[in-house]
């Protein structure tokens, strides 16, 4: 199974035989953040994605009315492909879905936005152990203090996620993630969670419960979950978004993304 | 006076009107430590700083009776040209000198290394504030228990410099040493002192105190002082090193040593 293709994955995904977590597939290839929004907000939230780049690096942004990317690998749908999306009213989520056919629209805009899946690859590669995939976990993420550069409509604080390390391995770590600025690059704090106002490590807003040992310190990186709250922040009156975790396989590989 | 060049400044060193601290001088070219030891330990020794490069990069070694580097600038003269030097006897510091004309000997061998004061300029030209700096000290050093690599004859632990910062600077100044690893590179540790033997972070082993401000974590380099702890533990007949913070001033910029 995780040798599949992402192609044959994704059509796995879209005869809805896997509607689950990805993070097991196409080890290497580069996974997706989504979100989907009425166009007469695209440009500004193009802008205000361009301004957060650090937790939305958006790899390809689809004007009104296409719903297939150009640039992430051949025959994608963004309606189809995703195993499970999340549908938003009037800033909040309503709906879980597998398929949003029935629910698109011509008035839409699409952005496919850089994940961690990539650099946790090449953290592994370069070895640096990843604590929740080590326990089969999703990462831990929390809302912070860290406020976003803010548009019109879109602001709020970024959500990051953590992972815990020995000081070699935050220090390792920001090596190795720093050349990948497409996918959240470089940590954006560690050590002191209160300083970011983080003031219960062991409860996340999203994902998994932590596990950090002795010695260890929590590292810090922008998430692509972010986007989902400036969403809640403009109140927007539609949207849909990947639910978190379950994401588009594209074809890229992730050493494409190094010093991208 | 900071505006001289490197070999105006050298002239003077070598006349005795400069005997104090190199670290406000030539700010831009690359500042080096010294190692003179018997020749007869001089290829074991090149082999020692070769497997503890972090803490030991050579830059250019003389052989036995030469005493001019050919790499780091023109008419350098290692028995004039660094302003303070420790002479050491059967591995403890006795005599300190401005010249050692007078006790040159044609079987030394000297060893010059890489020092911190290149990271740090580029860490002020990134707007990564260097604490001691700002406080007109010398930086913090402490001893470890972080082992070397050892030889026949040499061996010991780490010698470390401390530099005070944010989380956030803290992970800038991981990018920007990184690509200088002849000048020590990335720093080795982070946050907790204890975790490498550093039981009373405000009592250094060498230079000035530190002040750390509230939200800072003490971010430590490997440090150019593990030469004299491994000729302490070999307990040489002889030796000769500069004054800890008393440098050859080279020609070579510090950008010279980026990614090299």
């Amino acid at each position: 199974m995780t040798q599949l293709s992402p192609s044959d994955i994704r059509a796995k995904i879209r005869r809805g035989e896997i509607t689950g977590e990805t993070s097991r597939y196409a080890p290497g290839f580069v996974q997706l953040n989504l979100a989907i929004i009425p166009a007469e907000f695209g440009d500004e939230f193009f802008r205000f994605c361009q301004m957060n780049s650090r937790p939305c690096p958006v790899l390809e942004m689809l004007p009104a009315g296409e719903f297939s990317p150009k640039t992430l690998g051949d025959d994608i749908d963004v309606r189809h492909d995703f195993p499970r999306y999340i549908v938003w009213k009037d800033g909040e989520p309503v709906d879980e879905v597998t398929d949003i056919s029935d629910i698109w629209r011509d008035d839409l805009a699409c952005f496919l936005i850089g994940c961690s899946f990539s650099f946790e690859g090449e953290l592994l590669r370069c070895d640096v152990p990843v604590r929740h995939i080590d326990l089969g976990r999703t990462v831990p993420m929390y809302n912070t203090n860290i406020p976003l550069h803010t548009t019109e409509h879109f602001g709020g604080n970024y959500v990051v996620s953590m992972r815990p390390m020995t000081p070699a391995q935050a220090i390792r770590a920001v090596q190795v993630t720093t050349p990948m600025s497409k996918v959240h690059g470089a940590p954006i704090h560690l050590a002191n969670p209160e300083a970011i106002g983080i003031t219960a490590i062991e409860n996340p807003d999203y994902g998994d419960k932590p596990e950090i040992y002795d010695g260890e310190i929590p590292v810090f990186w922008p998430c692509g979950v972010t986007p989902q709250q400036a969403i809640r922040y403009a109140h927007l009156p539609f949207a849909i978004t990947h639910k978190p975790g379950h994401m588009l396989i594209s074809d890229l590989k992730n050493t494409s993304l190094l010093y991208a």
